[in-house]
């Protein structure tokens, strides 16, 4: 219900804008006894964090995560985990310009539509830097889910260009700069944006998160699907236009014989021969791989000049200066992870309610 | 939280299976002093209802909806009103076959793994059946959003046909039994349907539904985004795999200046140039239509036999007779559209209870 | 969130009116495999059922439950369980007079407050035969509840007559109109209501409730402890001006010496001297029996002539005639063992999806 | 559903414990363009403030409260408010003693039975520090409600002292250290008092909140009842056992044509020659003065040494020492207010959503 709450069982509330002195969240349901320290969560900060190279946001941001409550002698007590980042380089005159322009593709001109005004510092709350505390969040929801569960994220398109997936390899998406899981498109990745940043462009991507390990039996039927809440947590994350569950839009292209997920004993556990269900049927995850896409649409902070109006009503043209990530699909990749987390964490939780 | 309740502050709670005596849901949230009448509901039951062509499900229903309560002297008083449809057509022993065996596409495997066991008889509780409660809830939504909204679905593919955008026109939608808006595609979308029934297969489906005339300022940034909230209830559509708002994946694939809608001044309103965002900037609804997308797997009830197993563990094969829609997707364009109603009326109070 | 229903992880959602067709619920989230008939539901409902003896009121409601889904071969399956009870003896024209005047005591003034208007035949939605449902939903929860745990009710004042304690019966319950625990304070309740029912007017009640045998560890800290669920759900009874758990407003006068319940060992469990605490320290259960009480008021329905407001703003008299209870307190002992059931089984599911 | 969050519309969610580095909270819902500073929330904090005067605890916090978020320019933004409480004042070292006893009256033994163990520094997250962020997130609630609502609390008990009402004045209730509004009683609390900290014991109070100039409509029947919301929000307060509206248990004795509350138009208003409803009809607002009271338990930590087991399951004694409250119920005023306020500015909400 509440506009800044994620989940249910397991859930998080975050609060706090890009220009205001920090950010943060309390974490919610999460199990007694789980070992948790900061580092743990640091780890997966890291991979968000902004200015580590140059295809991203050069704001200088260390992200550095607080536990403030909810663990002690390092492990969960069950109650609520308070967390806390600073905020340490915000440049807010950047912003003064579009104090009264509404940024076209940006919350500038909804905002003010709904609420009468709006912090305009950054994007004030609207700013991707809320982003830090789902990555925070899922982090311990990793946790929960234990070792057996491995939650994975790879760009598989930057603008126009798709990866080779017959060269998916997992360990090659620390080694670039773009999560891509093949090595052979790092280069054209490379090109792209550095032509993008020249041009005062941007552009979009398509992230592809798989869980596996995941149990057979989370989710529920009718309203409380595991796919359906996968598609809400995504389509939440910044910028998303759409959300695919294995084979997706492409499903609907295919004969009924195609698309079902043949099954054959394998030993005493079922196997699938193909998976196009990404996973889950009706509703609920059958063991297999969970597979989830979706697309992030072009920074809309770009410096081409675009047509816009101003509070007052009137006619003008804007200029997003300011430090942008040329591409924000980048730095989605931990955020999809950490939102698959927390989705899968809270039915986990659901789940054993329920099923015991 | 709950499984079988969809919504905030506009809600509803279903229940009922297929082969059970009735289906039935109880929506919570209206506002009190609106005429309602069940022939309000029925109209838009009698859209989704089976048997009504040869390219749906033969099975005979006259989804007739009572109102049991919630209703007094023409107009909703405030509190819950309960709807209940009886089943009239169940023809359980169809399902003899699978009471052991697990279909593939369908819940059957998860729903054992879940539970324990089932209700096979047509497919128990995840049977699209409980969507005609979704349509009668949405028919509230509407009445509640009032005559200024306006929300229509169309298929826009089938299988690999897809409409031509040229020929849109609203009112051929009710005028053929694919609510294709392309009157020329019809005969295209009969050919194919023919031939996969006489192949005993099966096709998937494109589905848009359109919310014109929703004001701006509906949804909230973070965790209560109207395009994530449009995302899972579409997501959560029996076998819905993917979802897109605006430009969706293609958005991907744009520069940020193709992507970005300008805006300029039409008098004193707001006017925009295209709209990749789908009337949604932040979450936020903007004021131009809002336009989703969505995906439908083919039916997995098909006659082609599919390699499987069975609860005892050993490898079998299935052919899944019984009287099945060759392409379920027809039949989500109805539902697509309330669940686009149901997330606007809910949000239409959201917005009010904070903003006034 | 919503108005209609109760609980979080075992909920029930209702619908209907005094006056209307039927009454019915949605209950979710019941573990599957839970043997469940009507009859397990019946015996409770006839507890609370009208029309069972002269203290009671004369309405006649065979109260008879059907379940419409969410059970398959005797046992619940895990999806929502549809109940619904048929109305079949109103008498609207009773309410005539009542139309455009406010009983004093009644929600009448308060809901033309609030929804401009109201089902005035019976109270319409507010009128204690809603009840009945909540009594249909414990039924269930004592089910997840299992043998172990035991909740009874019983009356401990009617006006200003106490019970003796000392003379405190569990087995007398039963046998009496009065859900009397002493015997010997029967005769002193049924000349205290036939005098009653003579003068037209109306006695208060209390009435407390005992769970025996919940486990240690229900409830949590902060805003999920028990005691303040339990303390909403019983103030939430129509009627209810108090609640207590334990020692209640006693505790108050107490030094702490006397109130804190000291422990020793017995054998390996943990003992208490006392029970102050009512069963619950800091919002979780200790193993002790939960104890809870609750005050109800005077039936506002009675034959003495009030001074009250009409719709038209003037001022009148008013008699309530009808078919009342001479004191509400007396069915509200089943309500209240099914709303502290009710409590008790959203917390085992809730504490169990935390605590495993 | 959250353990840790409070309300529906107008909520907050709390972290942090006795002896953490900080508690905090993020209050959500808050419409937006309300003036908010920091002062406006400390003004409040400093009536709950420990140390102020030696019939509370010694414990020396500032209980400074800083506004990390969700205000811009001095107004709310309609976004999440994030406040941050620092501790200044813990002495871990005072709770070695119980590291592993049971203090009998607290949540010791139900934690452990609960999590397994807990953080027994101060009480952790049991303690009442933090009843502080209820407070903050009260002072923020009384913004909403705006200046035409005026919630105040008062002490009516000590122990087995009670004041009188007749000598009632709302402003006595600053001028002494009782929140007392008799200035009578004040001579008597004080040596009651005296005495209790020299006997080593501690003594219970009741409170009393009214809310005054409240709307009518607020509340809804059946679960979402204003008294039933009350109930759970006072009863949720650490040593809380039991809660009346209006004329409460006593109301049980009262004959009906002495407990409803008769009307009369007052020019054009509906005035009322009683409140023993304490302003409350069906769980819906009258206009009336809400009055609800509540009974604090005596302070659970005592010098007084009390049999109980430690973890290890042996039996033995225990001495509380420490910095604690005589009386808890003396700071519990301000607390009640704070979720009177609350639960009012959260209906007022709820009421706006459906009722425009």
């Amino acid at each position: 219900m509440s506009a800044n709450t994620f989940g249910h069982l397991f859930r998080f509330t975050t609060f706090g804008e890009s220009h205001g002195p920090a950010i943060g969240c309390v974490v919610d349901g999460t199990p007694p006894g789980i070992a948790l320290s900061e580092s743990d969560i640091q780890v997966h900060m890291d991979k968000r964090r902004p200015g580590q190279n140059k295809y991203t946001t050069q704001r200088k941001e260390s992200d550095t995560v607080k536990i403030l409550s909810g663990v002690y002698d390092g492990v969960t007590t069950g109650t609520s985990i308070g967390l806390l980042v600073e905020n340490e380089d915000t440049r807010s005159k950047d912003y003064d310009d579009i104090k009264d322009k509404y940024r076209p593709g940006h919350a500038d001109y909804t905002y003010d539509q709904k609420y009468g005004f709006r912090d305009h510092r950054g994007g004030g709350r609207s700013s991707a830097r809320e982003t830090a505390m789902r990555v925070a969040a899922g982090a311990i929801a990793r946790k929960i889910l234990g070792d057996g569960v491995t939650i994975q994220g790879a760009i598989v398109c930057i603008g126009d260009i798709a990866i080779n997936r017959d060269n998916w390899d997992w360990n090659e998406v620390g080694n670039n700069p773009f999560f891509s899981p093949d090595a052979d498109s790092v280069q054209s990745f490379e090109k792209l944006l550095d032509q993008t940043r020249k041009d005062g462009s941007s552009v979009g991507a398509v992230i592809e998160v798989t869980a596996s390990g995941a149990p057979a039996g989370l989710g529920a039927p009718i309203y409380a699907k595991l796919d359906a809440d996968l598609a809400g947590a995504l389509m939440g994350i910044p910028a998303v236009k759409g959300v695919e569950i294995g084979a997706g839009f492409e499903a609907a292209r295919l004969a009924g014989e195609q698309n079902a997920d043949e099954m054959r004993m394998d030993g005493d556990k079922v196997s699938f021969f193909s998976n196009n269900a990404g996973g889950i049927l009706g509703g609920i995850s059958t063991g297999q791989d969970i597979v989830a896409c979706f697309a992030v649409k072009p920074t809309s902070s770009i410096l081409k000049p675009k047509r816009t109006v101003d509070k007052a009503g009137k006619d003008t043209e804007i200029i997003t200066k300011g430090r942008h990530d040329p591409c924000v699909g980048i730095r989605a990749v931990p955020i999809g992870e950490a939102m698959v987390a927390c989705v899968l964490a809270d039915h986990l939780l659901r789940h054993r309610a329920q099923c015991g």
